[in-house]
């Protein structure tokens, strides 16, 4: 466990109030727990005040002696409702603000209409952009995070080469592997931003069943156990020859990797061999085009015309009819941050300090699916690759 | 895994457009993904369009197919939009809506923002105090999901009793009992309606760490193992004499229930041993005066007098300065739902087929917390328990 350092805090509030002051913002208010750990350093029930210049204030309404220790913000102080913060600010000597950035992809409806209240002439704005352009930038310590998380990934799918046996279940596997990350320090949670968003450390599913389209917006789905969680591990048992996916998220003090690795219990089909060798291919040539000022489309139209080309237009990215328009996406405190590597995203480039996920995936339904994704970072000596497991196919 | 039955979606939507006429709404359109689970019988991405009057319409834009085979409703259609929905009304001969009602608590303000787009002219407004009314009253049905995730949650608090040594971690025996609960057909998500609401399974620890407060609307916090989501199970190594606590919630094709029960290795301090004994006292007032009619707050105010006058002013519900507002919680699909066992609720009674947990806890910190957590059902035949292991200390 590691307490966020306070110069790490002070760098990413002055990153926003300079993103900020371009947009003509006097204040954000910042509510949301992944934003709230990325700006404070711990997770309280509370909010961030972050004036345009000066210190950040922490208003926490519970627990004020966790937040003063895990912490490292200069400000923490008491409150108890939206109405209060007013009179702190003044008392604060911050000007009143005009203008408010909130979390609106994530902000329900009724706390904007108790902001309302409270500030009744302020002008509010949607500052997830902003939040957003900050957090994808990775600090050197964010990355040593992500490593950590990559190396119980590592460990996890070393125990999947052990436990994986005919006749065992999808969910049977993935109680195997949830274990194996718990008792190496996964805190169970994927936190991801998306409004429904859900996740239960990853997928893990074999043969027919990892063809299975879902609601998630992912290449994969899976049947699942449940109409009412209806993606990832089910009840089917593991036979031979065929794939056997690991899609699998590492988590460490709240920093995120994904990896996702293919087992067979004997050889796989031709055409799903293939598949696999293909997929690799596709991620090669992100290795190669992945430099600073690409845009995030342009990763994404290369990458995706090579996989027209090798014959993948009705399975790439997932069964025919579900098809994703991504290959890849940012990652850190939420699983779906920014960079997106999408169709469109023209006119955002990469930048160095940009963590994803790569995971280019061809899906048969009917048969299965199979693919490759790894974790990245752009950093000033060029691309690494944070994930660590051997990419090859595991035949048991 | 069961299919929610026609019978029953048709019972709900039709609940719910009583209560729509009453309160002059023209549709209700349900976005969110339990509501979605409860009002369609899966989860897929899209929205149910409830008109006051006539059959839902079940706009899906992923995964059709999985819509069809696993949704009891008749018209499942596909949309891609939101701007096609007003077309796709007019279509199916439904008049243009005037008032609209959103679930309000979870939807993102850019949501709204895009509806007030499609629908210009509408006013909307929120739903959720229908949608929590509707979904508080369970069915037989509903029911027996959850005695079924009673007999889960028993299944892993008779694993704790073989599993809990000196000397393991907190989050050692978290991950045994996670285990069991996956191997049960535990989904592993625990849905949980309020913004920023985060749970994995439940809070298992010991001693000193279970009076730890945290920011979690819980009488119980828990260190954690880190700040990025301090709450439950730490690293903290199990020692003879002090409380260990299963906070753990149960959980079958969806639905919830939530059990606490206190372990021991070797016996507890005469403080714990009274506070334990006490709690249980509380929970036998509940029982007596939870009869069809009684205010949720009248509940709560003579179960918390109770806890007055055996002593528990700075300890009950909560460690000083972080006690909750509460005793029990409605629950079924979602942790927090409709009732509320809860200071004021003067106007909201009991009503047959009310389903909840009652958690009479008491905190010492430094020391430890005990008490004692059941979910009931008011029955036609009064007060029911579905959840079912021995309510004494568990000294080992």
């Amino acid at each position: 466990m590691r307490l966020t350092p306070a110069t790490e805090l002070e760098y990413r509030c002055k990153k926003l109030q300079a993103l900020m002051q371009t947009a003509d913002l006097d204040a954000v208010l910042i509510v949301q727990n992944a934003d709230l750990y990325y700006f404070t350093g711990t997770v309280q029930n509370g909010c961030l005040y972050v004036p345009a210049q000066g210190q950040p204030l922490y208003l926490v309404r519970r627990d004020q002696a966790r937040a003063r220790m895990e912490s490292g913000l200069k400000e923490v102080l008491s409150f108890s409702a939206p109405r209060d913060i007013p009179a702190i600010i003044s008392s604060y000597g911050y000007p009143e603000p005009k203008r408010i950035g909130l979390e609106f992809d994530v902000l329900p409806v009724v706390f904007l209409e108790r902001y309302r209240k409270v500030w009744p002439n302020v002008v509010f704005s949607d500052a997830t952009p902003l939040i957003r352009q900050v957090r994808m930038i990775k600090s050197h310590y964010e990355i040593h995070l992500m490593q950590d998380a990559a190396d119980q990934v590592h460990k996890i799918y070393e125990r999947a080469k052990e436990v994986i046996k005919v006749g065992m279940t999808d969910i049977e596997l993935a109680a195997e592997l949830e274990y194996t990350a718990r008792k190496h320090g996964h805190l169970g949670l994927i936190r991801m931003r998306v409004f429904n968003g859900e996740m239960f450390f990853g997928h893990t599913f074999s043969g027919t069943d990892s063809a299975v389209p879902a609601y998630t917006d992912t290449p994969f789905g899976g049947l699942g156990a449940s109409p009412c969680f209806g993606q990832g591990a089910g009840h089917k048992p593991i036979g031979p020859n065929e794939p056997i996916i690991m899609d699998f998220a590492g988590s460490i003090d709240g920093y995120l990797v994904d990896q996702t690795r293919i087992f067979s219990i004997g050889p796989l089909s031709a055409r799903l061999t293939q598949g696999f060798e293909d997929m690799l291919k596709v991620q090669e040539l992100m290795k190669e085009i992945a430099v600073p000022g690409i845009s995030w489309g342009e990763i994404y139209d290369r990458c995706h015309g090579l996989a027209m080309e090798l014959g993948y237009a009705d399975s790439f990215m997932g069964a025919p009819s579900s098809q994703v328009s991504f290959i890849g996406h940012g990652l850190g405190i939420e699983i779906d941050e920014y960079p997106f590597i999408a169709k469109g995203f023209k006119d955002q480039v990469m930048e160095i300090g940009m963590a994803w996920a790569f995971e280019p995936k061809v899906v048969f339904p009917g048969e299965g699916a199979v693919g490759i994704e790894n974790t990245f970072y752009l950093s000033n000596d060029g691309l690494k690759q944070l994930t660590r497991s051997d990419d090859a196919l595991v035949i048991l």
